[in-house]
């Protein structure tokens, strides 16, 4: 795991979907962010994101861990991306490792912010593109 | 394919690639980019980005074909996340595929620029982060 900024907030990020503390984890993202909520669906806003994460989490019973197995991030002045390996368990989940690719911008105050979160990685390129 | 600045840009592009034209390829990048030229190695700047290309290229003997088999798109503002199944061929390569995964970033005039051209996608994973 690297020590940069994205690293750390990814795992902070971490730490509040598994405490299912939503308000906290929306301050991981940019206002416009833009999460892949399954292939073929994508949240657009914080509103919906919030939604979504809140919708997520009772589908897992309030159960749902994430963790990050691996992480490499690439970065270029205001924009990084992270490609992760990141493991979900629930109650009611066989443990999964997906191949996740996030993508951070920093803001004016040099803050980053999660533009993108794609926990689906390029199994987006197995559906129609939308 | 989906229409998208993005997408058009990608295609353009691979024909500068493809015609062995390095200089127009360069109009492509934001001026920090990265690009991965190996896992491990990267390349920063259009200096060292247009060298790598220049490099690779009389590796392959002046024969790499670049081309995208299947292309989506996640876009943020002024963030696009660009998931890319990318196909090479070469004389001296037996025909390669790549889970790719290029970041562009819109500047202050509005253009997109490639600022993280990755084309090793999660195969990062699989060597040390440096």
């Amino acid at each position: 795991m690297q020590d940069h900024p994205v690293a750390r907030l990814i795992a902070a990020a971490d730490d509040a979907i598994n405490a299912g503390d939503f308000d906290r984890l929306m301050d991981f993202y940019a206002e416009d962010a833009v999460l892949v909520v399954r292939p073929g669906l994508n949240a657009c806003g914080k509103a919906q994101i919030r939604q979504a994460f809140s919708a997520v989490s009772a589908h897992f019973n309030h159960s749902l861990q994430v963790s990050q197995d691996a992480l490499h991030i690439l970065h270029n002045g205001a924009t990084a991306l992270a490609l992760a390996r990141t493991r979900l368990r629930a109650d009611t989940l066989d443990e999964a490792c997906r191949d996740a690719t996030y993508v951070f911008a920093q803001d004016q105050d040099g803050a980053w912010r999660c533009a993108i979160d794609n926990a689906y990685g390029h199994r987006l390129l197995e559906e129609p593109s939308v």
